[in-house]
């Protein structure tokens, strides 16, 4: 198949376009290079070195005895997304090209708008260009598992039978988000579905676990390794315990620690969105899947960060900072997630052993961690406040960084 | 009350102003003009012949002996809304300012992009703004019936209780909007709900019926009348029926005719509007009003329409053609409209009574829709055709307009 990756210079993005090459697709990808530029912004950078796309090309080429296709250009653009979409008439689109961090939405009311825009729009353009020039290609769009928050049921894969006052329909279950980031993803999941009955677009919305793990298969050499974000606008929970570890900082579930989220490994992911590129959705179909492999709380992420963390010498210490978020710090948690396991997927990856890696991985970078250790520790407040000052004040008193990491080629901005 | 209505120079917010004057609260305003531009893009006009703000504002003192406020502006400009808030620290704020067309919406990409990006960014600049200048006003929010689609169970107001898999929550009622246009009042509701549960805002989200009629019991004087749209894009279908009729045309209920939605006559909405001021939603609280009087088939309009054309010696006569929109042409709706009653809402006017009146005007500006008649007929598809050719093409065969319609001063642009 045929396959473009919007977004694939990101965490995803990247290992997903090194994963279908692998299985011997044609594979091309698109990108602006905004994350690089916003990470930035926060005063962070990636802990893994990031080579320029260029030099991924290139590794690509040389380690793999692969060609990898690349536009440099803005989902925002509608005549360049339907200009490539017209020229290489891809099978699948896998988009995963939307700013990602719920913190980031939550920074002052100009980071949320670019937010939801940006997400809608960029969504809009390929909905559009995909019904004008290539109908027939299958959309598996990137979505999270917390579009549906944290009801009091069981949460079904996109749709169920509900009742009411009597009388039954098969619905779109509730959405109840929890940041500007997460609504984007909401309102985005409306306009695939919707795109999809007008338009007869065959579509995939993946509801997506959050994804832990620093490197997959196929990354075989330090030069093909994706991204890892351990800041806290950028950085998951488990991404920042680990950091915190290494750096000797408390270890920061936010209040009770109880709230639980659907989790899997970065490999097990790409695994995932392979297999719904694979087995594509039929025309004018809209299904959902939820993407997940296991669900765990933040403590439950927090102890076993720091059971791997004695393994390495390390002293962790398990803080519990007032939540900054606005969310339930307890609460029922069961979503189905089945139909992945119909299309063959199984679990490669167990928590545990993958926080192992990162850790032997992080610990090689420590430099690269030590000279933004400021950016770890929570500033983005959900409630009445702005969280822009705090971050400008933490870009003053962060060092000036090295130019580079340990023993690594680096090219954080984008390339020329 | 201290009240600003955003979009007060549209259909709703003029009759609005009006009203609320009328009960004596202190009124001000904020339009872009945006509407008179886009109904002229279509290449259509009111046909009520609409005064520039300025002759608005010069009959409300003139005629009511009252002041109006205003501020020409953009919700897509940050700084402006926060300084009118800052400024003026409203007690409510009737949200009314967006683009309020389904078919508008549906004409290519970036009339989609336009809609759903506007619309959710005027929200989200309000909600900051609220948040920052003035926390304790209760923001009143347009929204539409229509977010909620036509599922095979009643509508509640908002939340229902729901079982699933054996345990239960009170959840949002899931949204299938049927145009980009109300899937943007799907995402603004969304935005609202989650910031009245971060920021702590009052929030009524007002699930508005379709709304007829032409006037209120204010507008005593023609200077003080609403714009009144009749063409494709921005006139209801009733207000479409009423024209054909008037201009000898067919009267084109779509397809089966049996798609059921609610509606208001003007002066009702009025009211509902009032009543929800006038009784603010608690801090923190957000709550949701289905907002309509009574549910009509598309047939019952065009029948009521021919009924009260032959009243008036008109010969129309009613054709179905196929559906442009995607939408169920028979289904079960059944919605609650409990809330308002609970605040003393009672109808004043019936759809029969309102038909007639809207007759009896339209006549008067017979002229006026002559002048226009090439834009009542449907050409905006919902499926995979852009619309924008066929509304150029229309342009280029309607012929140049009179400058002014029947007795009546008019200036269609904004003012100076």
């Amino acid at each position: 198949m045929k396959v473009l990756i919007t977004g694939i210079d990101g965490y995803s993005g990247w290992p997903l376009a090194l994963h279908l090459l692998g299985r011997g697709h044609e594979v091309f990808g698109i990108d602006n290079f905004v994350t690089r530029r916003r990470v930035k912004e926060v005063g962070s950078w990636s802990a893994v070195a990031v080579p320029s796309f260029a030099n991924r090309q290139r590794a690509v080429r040389t380690l793999l005895g692969k060609e990898l296709g690349f536009y440099r250009g803005d989902l925002g653009n509608y005549a360049f997304v339907h200009s490539v979409l017209e020229r290489e008439k891809p099978d699948a689109i896998v988009h995963l090209a939307e700013q990602r961090s719920a913190p980031y939405s939550m920074i002052d009311v100009h980071h949320a708008v670019a937010t939801q825009v940006e997400n809608l729009t960029g969504t809009l353009h390929l909905l559009y260009a995909i019904r004008d020039a290539c109908p027939k290609a299958h959309l598996v769009k990137m979505g999270t598992m917390g579009e549906y928050g944290t009801p009091n049921t069981d949460i079904p894969e996109g749709f169920f039978e509900t009742e009411f006052r009597g009388r039954k329909d098969v619905l779109p279950f509730p959405r109840q988000a929890g940041s500007w980031y997460h609504w984007s993803k909401v309102f985005d999941s409306g306009d695939v579905m919707f795109a999809s009955k007008i338009f007869g677009i065959a579509a995939t919305d993946v509801m997506q676990g959050v994804i832990y793990g620093i490197r997959t298969a196929e990354m075989s050499d330090h030069r093909l390794l994706t991204r890892f974000d351990f800041d806290e606008t950028w950085g998951t929970a488990l991404n920042r315990f680990i950091a915190q570890s290494v750096l000797g900082l408390p270890i920061t579930p936010y209040g009770k620690g109880e709230q639980r989220r659907g989790f899997i490994a970065l490999e097990d992911s790409m695994q995932s969105l392979r297999l719904a590129v694979e087995n594509p959705a039929q025309p004018g179909e809209y299904r959902v899947f939820n993407q997940f492999d296991a669900a765990y709380s933040v403590n439950e992420l927090a102890e076993t960060t720091a059971r791997v963390a004695k393994e390495f010498g390390l002293s962790p210490v398990i803080e519990h900072p007032p939540d900054p978020r606005v969310e339930a710090e307890q609460h029922y948690y069961n979503p189905i997630h089945e139909r992945l396991y119909t299309l063959g997927y199984r679990r490669t990856r167990e928590l545990e052993e993958v926080v192992r890696e990162i850790f032997h991985d992080l610990l090689r970078y420590r430099r690269r961690l030590e000279a933004r250790r400021y950016v770890v520790q929570p500033t983005v407040q959900w409630r009445s406040v702005d969280s822009r000052p705090a971050i400008l004040a933490r870009h003053a008193s962060t060092p000036a960084p090295p130019s580079t990491g340990p023993g690594e080629p680096t090219t954080e901005g984008p390339p020329a």
